[in-house]
């Protein structure tokens, strides 16, 4: 009955957007996690299809032929590409699909894909916000200001998002993003289906 | 910093609407509920603007032809209207505003103000509707086929509406009110306003 979607988590390096996933994945059964295509090796004790989809160079260009990513990348000399099928089918079979990105894969995904609901993560403040990547103590002066200054050029583009989340509390930002979850499952998209259900006689 | 907005609880009579106001009042501080004008008669115990903002005719017309109603209507010879000025003022500072209203009042408020959330409360099935319309005792076969008739039309207009919540259980249907609430006071509507936020030193 209630609607699957994908939902993207996305927002600047630094804002905690790791952290959101992991305490999102203790709550709810009905939330899968998009996985991710790669052309890096696999590592000792990764499963293909589970951490990644591995692929060949030549498999992954083949997709990328296909319109089968619903972004892709490149780095460090290897591929990234989230796949369109997985995602499809899933909140096809009513499920929330969650895929947790940077701002460029975010708007790459919002052209692919508009359908989807976008959120963006906040740090409590952009005091704050120097101060935690500061705080990771392996960032040079230059690599902190160049981050903060993709930070700020990120959170341009925040009205491309449904809603923004202010990632100060753990436990807040997750209850947030649950309230978007539920209300989002809410969301009236085809109301013909709405009333032939209640038409029916029997419900479980 | 959370935005205000108009929170429009409506859907077909005997669903439910008022016990879910009612319900809601219970639970947050910063729910308002929207008063209507009325030019029927004060009675005992009643205070103005608080159970209605009490016009005469001629006042009433006169706010018809200022368009300070975001709807109105004329019921069994009396008007009654829902004030623009109140909704607007208490959503500026922040506010939420729940205006509860059948499906035709909603539509006109809909044309006038397309910036609210709008609820379309429903039966769990329409068979469950009608033994509520039943189980009232006070209605004949006929009225209870005119309401039946009524309610399919209304919820023809269903796709108008942001979001359908099921009232199968009372506290099921309030919490997912809440979850609405919750996640509207999320969305994006002015980014510039955020980053200058999140720019600012301090915050409480």
């Amino acid at each position: 009955m209630e609607r699957g979607f994908l939902l993207v988590l996305s927002g600047p390096s630094g804002v905690g957007k790791g952290r959101v996933c992991d305490a999102l994945r203790q709550t709810d059964a009905d939330i899968l996690y998009s996985i991710s295509a790669t052309t890096r090796p696999i590592r000792g004790g990764e499963v293909d299809g589970q951490n990644y989809f591995f692929l060949s160079e030549e498999q992954f260009l083949e997709r990328i032929e296909e319109d089968a990513f619903l972004e892709h990348a490149h780095v460090h000399g290897n591929r990234y590409g989230t796949p369109k099928d997985f995602v499809l089918r899933n909140i096809d079979s009513g499920k929330i699909v969650i895929l947790e990105i940077d701002v460029q894969g975010a708007l790459q995904v919002k052209r692919n894909f508009p359908n989807g609901v976008f959120v963006f993560l906040l740090p409590p403040s952009m005091k704050e916000l120097k101060r935690r990547i500061t705080d990771r103590g392996t960032e040079s002066e230059q690599q902190i200001s160049l981050r903060m200054n993709n930070a700020r050029e990120e959170m341009g583009f925040i009205e491309e998002y449904d809603y923004a989340v202010i990632n100060d509390d753990l436990d807040r930002a997750v209850e947030s993003v649950l309230s978007i979850i539920a209300a989002e499952r809410l969301r009236v998209i085809d109301g013909r289906a709405l009333i032939d259900y209640l038409e029916e006689e029997v419900h479980d």
